[in-house]
């Protein structure tokens, strides 16, 4: 069955080891923050410096593991067919549109929806690590300079994960102008047996 | 005063706000992994994901800041002699040894070091962030593929900071062979008012 996580919202729930999560751009161009526990004790979390560090690259796709802090495996990507996702930025949070963006307004981000969707694990906003961020394209080059871009998915596009150990996810659908090309579109996802 | 860390360990200490440190690679060829919390609420800690972000790039160096995760200046670098730092990969740890070595023997590494010379401020190895790898020489493709390689620091070569909160410091001499070109050295630092 299809789910819905609507326009700068998030979702939470458990995966089960052996279960599979299907991220799906629905419309394209949108960014999915996405963040991992182990279910059996949120210490255990996923780690970008870990992952980067045993799959020997920045970028992260098919046929890589996501990596925790305590060095294990928490899921394989088993495919992506728009094969771009960033592993190097923080969710975007109310201080991201502050001091990147001026913006001091209320503004929706991922942090918060991470972190609101995330309490009912027990899990506190200083808990939540960077994220894997599906479909996000920073592009950089040999001298380390970011940017953010436009999403290269299109519509359809999808990742499909293998859950390695019990897990708690964390997806949002991402609240950044910057990383969606300025529209704000939902992520859909599937739990599959 | 110029303090030693022996080869293949750790310090651990508080560094006040606007004070300053210089960590100094004596012989030349070696890393330090550097980790910061906030002395006053050890939940907040030095976030690599929020320093690319807020300084949009991979590579952080002389005029750029140590961000938390919670979105605060840590520390400024306020001079680079040598001017390569690595802020991707996780410090080694036992498993590092493992997985990428094949190395099933005891094997120091930073995130022992780290955690040990940490647990006097109640610091556990779950809390251990990925380190800011001072004069770490991580060569990375703009295809992502990123690979170890010798530090490019000679003797002498240091970087300075200056602490923008109170804090907790830990710092290493690195324990991998692939970090420091095979060998073993020492680190030095000096705290300066």
């Amino acid at each position: 069955m299809i789910e819905v996580i609507k326009r700068q919202t998030g979702a939470a729930f458990r995966l089960h080891k052996g279960q599979k999560l299907r991220v799906i751009d629905p419309n394209g161009e949108q960014v999915s923050d996405m963040v991992l526990f182990n279910a059996k004790d949120t210490r255990e979390k996923i780690s970008s410096g870990k992952t980067l560090d045993f799959e020997e690259s920045i970028l992260i796709s098919q046929g890589d593991h996501l990596w925790s802090n305590r060095s294990n495996k928490m899921m394989e990507i088993l495919e992506d067919t728009n094969g771009r996702n960033d592993f190097l930025l923080a969710p975007c949070s109310p201080e991201t549109f502050q001091i990147m963006y001026n913006n001091n307004e209320y503004h929706p981000s991922c942090f918060e929806n991470l972190y609101t969707n995330l309490e009912k694990f027990e899990i506190q906003p200083d808990d939540i690590p960077t994220a894997f961020n599906i479909f996000m394209n920073v592009q950089f080059d040999t001298k380390g300079k970011l940017s953010v871009d436009p999403p290269l998915s299109k519509a359809g596009d999808y990742v499909l994960f293998e859950a390695k150990m019990d897990l708690i996810v964390a997806l949002t659908a991402c609240s950044a102008e910057d990383s969606n090309g300025g529209t704000f579109k939902p992520i859909h996802y599937e739990i599959i047996d």
